[in-house]
């Protein structure tokens, strides 16, 4: 890894170079170069931990000033019990990890001698944007390496004593391995990452990972594909027939087991026919762990009737439109009624709109309001009608559907991956949870014996075989 | 379909909303849908013909006047023979393909009860801009739906009275299917493509089809994902040790084949040692084709001392610098010479070559000459050596990479996919030939018993099981 004052096309070109030579390194090279980080890192521990102290210091001195919020601070402090430990251990989990390169997953018998097969491949420069943790330095440059796709890395500034610490260990490690040192290149500057943004020959994807605004500016200031994504309105539907103590469960765990991560349950949909029987026991639970609830207008007429006065005071409140398009990233819950038709969802009361419920139109709507207002992240249907879940999972154009479990199943180390990048809402390439594979593309190869395209076809001309051959 | 007359931005949220009905129907349903368009168009031949010749007339009298080039006028004529009967075929060959919707690729017991796996869904709607070849439309119509993806379509200009025709028998089959009819939309002014290329809360995916220009501008003036390729700049690397009569016919069939072709070959790159024993026969038989060969300074010496006067003088130039870098789409061939320093490649004859030859760096250059001047596309080598075939197949950074056949079989009907939306030289999602499984994604869906993610982890917590299952 270099640590870079080159321009950044200087610094882009380099990396091109090194992501060919890294591309054709072996899977023992690649893992080479990740136990060469972990043992320099391991004993590089005290000079490390001294430069972060150096940014712990600056930070809490923004901190007092106002200039910088605890969550952040309490981040960037790698001295954490436990969190030195998990860095050096993500190095090897992720070395440990099946090696994504040269898999086969496809090979055809175009004609006699005529094999084309589809080989997995890295996708080339990776340029990550990536918040102010200091060990994630060490896991992205690991899936990078393992990947063997060369990577510009850019961190949140308030590590750069941290980050530039562990770069230069890990550049000094790899010179004795197969590993090229411009296949990693850490920029400290934010002015580089304009330029960069720019040089689409050169970089073949951008991962930002971060604030909504940081996602936006990179989609809309560059044409290199950008994976990710920037919000994440994430919404549970709650069937009348679902199991009360399940639906308390998976609403509390969603919405408050992480307010602030892009999994978290943000909008709440509920049958007509539910508001009197499952809602006030679930808001009851909700309001417990100090959940706002924004309603609208029939499941806050059901609450108001059903809930005792002081949770109803202080947990109630009326939503605004705008609730159900807003990312609270904190301990508020928009709830919105389906399956009755507006008018008569707002002057009825629970027991009278059972007559007019349709268990399909409700699910119809649901779907619907999901499609529309939420951000096709993680969405989720607690039922128990297999057939509804099924209808829930198919309609629903969001990268994760889930059914009777909590939107925070989508994480990358929860779905058995090992570790991930990020979580991609982009419906081409890789969605959901991206681990090492959505690192990776293909190539096709042919092998043939001389064979021309102008030979098939045509009146006397060879046939196409076309047989699809198993891969190992 | 509907040719459709409403703004922009109507017309993209009608697709996105029937985008979402067509994912939900069967295989059936979609099939049957394909199955009503191919009686209706076997129907209609004669009025969608006289509509076709309308087209023809006009184009007629623009190639006259120099407007049209002669190669445009005789893909517009659909009576040509073969090309109607081709056009339905078309539409019950994508029929008979299997369906890409719905398949299950990984499965992952995550704990008891609580499976993630990952199923294949349309990506959504498509903006899909293409040449003025009228059964293009049918094709594309037929592709999109196969794979439950809505799509906006827009035709080359020169034929619109043909499309207007097809697109209304289209229209009126679908109304007796299950396929919404906002699923396939027809705009025919030119005017509609740059608002079109702004709605990316819409529209999910542009695929461009046509000229570098019309690619360039789709991928400079939007957000949205475009597939596709603008240069299609292939090169084939001659090695010493390749079968003359092979490389002949393969360089042949590259060259000539279908000169203004994306997958023709372009650059020759050829061993300093084939100069005097390979090359003059493969510049002969390239020059009783046509082709005029531009050579860099040792390829010249060569060639001048070893072909006849008659054609040295017709067939051989001098390269310039830019020859490398251009696709030239006709009848002309740029060669440069690898595996000698360039000095001693500018004054040495052949023979003296021979002595300061090395195989490797000769790959090595060829490599790196294809992935800096090349467009990632395809690229060849022949050669007698699986070594030598392996490596360069590894360091090229193409969509195709092809040992002893021709850069021409990049190509999805060659590749046995059925049929082709295009060739993508993208680095992420779909490469290469891209047939109906390019225009899928996939969602992970979970299906659990209220399990949630705050059980896991911890002191006392759950342990993940993360086992993978066999899919189906």
């Amino acid at each position: 890894m270099s640590l870079t004052n080159a321009s950044p096309i200087e610094c882009a070109k380099a990396a091109r170079a090194a992501s060919r030579r890294l591309a054709i390194l072996s899977t023992q090279e690649r893992n080479d170069g990740l136990t060469a980080i972990h043992h320099a890192l391991a004993e590089a521990k005290d000079s490390i931990l001294a430069a972060n102290e150096s940014d712990v210091v600056s930070a809490t001195e923004a901190s007092q000033r106002g200039e910088l919020s605890q969550s952040v601070l309490k981040r960037l402090d790698l001295s954490r019990p436990g969190k030195w430990d998990d860095m050096l251990q993500g190095v090897l989990d992720v070395r440990a990890l099946e090696d994504p390169i040269g898999k086969i997953d496809y090979r055809m018998e175009l004609d006699d001698d005529l094999i084309c097969q589809r080989k997995s491949c890295p996708i080339g420069v990776l340029l990550i944007i990536f918040e102010a943790r200091p060990e994630v330095i060490a896991n992205i440059a690991s899936l990078a390496l393992k990947s063997g796709n060369a990577a510009i890395l850019k961190g949140g500034s308030e590590t750069t004593a941290s980050f530039q610490a562990i770069s230069t260990v890990i550049a000094k490690a790899l010179t004795t391995t197969a590993v090229p040192n411009d296949a990693l290149q850490l920029v400290t500057t934010r002015e580089a990452v304009q330029p960069l943004l720019q040089l689409d020959k050169y970089i073949d994807l951008v991962i930002p990972r971060g604030s909504n605004a940081l996602v936006r500016h990179c989609q809309t200031q560059t044409t290199i594909p950008v994976l990710g994504h920037a919000d994440g309105l994430c919404s549970v539907y709650l069937c009348a027939d679902a199991e009360p103590e399940m639906a308390a469960r998976v609403l509390v765990d969603a919405k408050t087991g992480y307010p602030a991560a892009c999994n978290a349950v943000e909008t709440l949909l509920v049958d007509a026919t539910a508001l009197s029987t499952l809602l006030p026991a679930v808001a009851t639970t909700l309001s417990k762990h100090g959940v706002q609830l924004r309603c609208d207008a029939a499941s806050h007429a059901a609450l108001s009737r059903a809930l005792p006065d002081d949770i109803r005071g202080s947990a109630i409140q009326t939503a605004t439109p705008e609730d159900f398009d807003t990312e609270f990233l904190d301990l508020v819950l928009a709830i919105k009624t389906v399956g009755i038709d507006n008018a008569r969802s707002c002057t009825s009361n629970g027991d009278n709109n059972a007559a007019a419920f349709s268990p399909d139109a409700a699910l119809d709507e649901a779907i619907a309001h999901i499609n529309t207002h939420g951000s096709h992240h993680t969405d989720a249907i607690v039922t128990a009608s297999a057939t509804r879940a099924d209808a829930f999972l198919a309609g629903v154009d969001s990268a994760c559907v889930f059914w009777n479990t909590s939107t925070r199943m989508a994480d990358g180390q929860r779905f058995g991956f090992g570790t991930e990048v990020g979580i991609s809402t982009n419906k081409i390439h890789a969605r959901g949870p991206v681990g090492l594979e959505g690192l990776t593309i293909y190539k096709y190869e042919i092998r043939g014996k001389g064979q021309v395209a102008g030979e098939y076809g045509g009146k006397g001309g060879r046939v196409w075989k076309h047989r699809r051959l198993a891969v190992d």
